[in-house]
């Protein structure tokens, strides 16, 4: 199998880059080939603006999406977002591995998700209509893969439980899992996380990464994450609310598990 | 009052510069003084490294929250992120304006957080014991400032409803409000949303510029969001959890509301 692995982290001798080494060479022991995006190393460009869409038509102002489509279309994107396109096509698995920072993804991690989902390529993509709201959430060009992150925390375990103070681990996730991952079409394993990061020790390392490299064995035959597809009869079009027969009492993030 | 403005869209000509400029007549035509800050005109350095910590000791690899620590405490730090605290000082009203961008902000405001909001400013405040978890959520050193987002959705209305596909809009910004806006400090006020953003006529505009108009008279008066504070009570420590007696059928991000 082909693993892609976007590592976002700008220091190769902490925990995250021991975790990387450790995950790369797992995974390539179990005979799988493994490209890494090191977006530090790799100098990626965050910021989405006009240059990313080098040819395009000066005579109006840049609009990101429309842009975006333009040049996806024509092939005239950036060469850095077209080669990570490329190794998500080329990949079965992608990882995202980052420290939790401000309970979300490193900026270098959202430039490479703003910049690499092209318009065409992971948002824009099938039939646009009020009957059906083109091929997203379980569907779309990346379906058939599978996504995990690999995320870093130093709180405790129980202060991101569900009634621990930074909110649940799943819920503050949501956004990256079910709107970054789940929406171009991948299916979303658990994630893999690690707490309390200040208080490693040689003896913590080792169980972490015996836990991650169970993990690592199993990402061929884990159970995804149960999001509802959109296209898939739980959803009222083109307001899109779960119909009132689905998950009657529920509401929120929950309400889109099966 | 001063108001600082935060500003994340690559075009002026966009939706959101036209809501920028009509907010910032509005606050200075209502008698106030306004600071913006263009991430993208100003070229903000998106990416927290270690150039953050220019006299850093190079002798050991960068370590994230240390190296800010001590660039913060030694007065070391980039002169960018320095400007950038100093008007967070200076302001009574912080308004962060941005589209939202595959659920979250655009990777520019995220890398804005990430390098302003020091170890010593924005974390690491206060005493740090298993007794007291440091001043956050509701103290710190932003306390008695308030704080609002404005915020551009393509999507509609009904698909950040409770029930709607992408998860209700309060849960979605949850990362933001709570765990950016709140831990150090800020009293965070409803958000201004503005969905559908395709959309936007000349009627629409206009409504959506007396409706923006209508929340910037009331910054000073409109109830913040009604968060816990972390040291006020609710919380049992170290775990930081809520006490079994405090909204005992709640978990998720609600139960973190008075």
């Amino acid at each position: 199998m082909n693993v892609l692995l976007v590592y976002a982290h700008p220091e190769p001798t902490s925990l995250n880059g021991s975790l990387r080494d450790f995950a790369v060479q797992r995974l390539e022991a179990a005979g799988h080939t493994v490209q890494v995006s090191d977006l530090y190393a790799m100098n990626w460009k965050a910021i989405l603006d006009a240059d990313d869409s080098p040819e395009r038509d000066t005579s109006r102002p840049f609009h990101t999406s429309l842009d975006s489509k333009i040049a996806f279309a024509q092939g005239t994107q950036a060469a850095d977002i077209a080669r990570e396109q490329e190794k998500l096509r080329w990949a079965d698995t992608l990882i995202l591995q980052f420290p939790l920072w401000w309970f979300s993804m490193p900026a270098i991690l959202k430039g490479w998700v703003e910049r690499v989902y092209a318009y065409g390529f992971a948002y824009g993509v099938g039939e646009h209509s009020d009957a059906r709201w083109g091929d997203r959430y379980g569907e779309g060009t990346l379906q058939g893969k599978r996504a995990m992150l690999m995320v870093t925390a130093g709180g405790w375990e129980s202060h991101y439980s569900p009634r621990g103070i930074n909110g649940p681990i799943d819920d503050l996730l949501f956004p990256i899992h079910h709107g970054t991952l789940y929406y171009p079409g991948f299916d979303v394993l658990p994630p893999f996380v690690v707490y309390r990061t200040s208080r490693m020790d040689e003896a913590r390392f080792a169980q972490t990464c015996e836990a991650l490299g169970a993990r690592l064995d199993e990402l061929w035959s884990t159970r995804p994450i149960a999001f509802r597809q959109q296209n898939a009869g739980d959803y009222r079009f083109p307001d899109l609310t779960l119909k009132d027969e689905i998950a009657p009492d529920r509401e929120g993030f929950a309400a889109h598990l099966r």
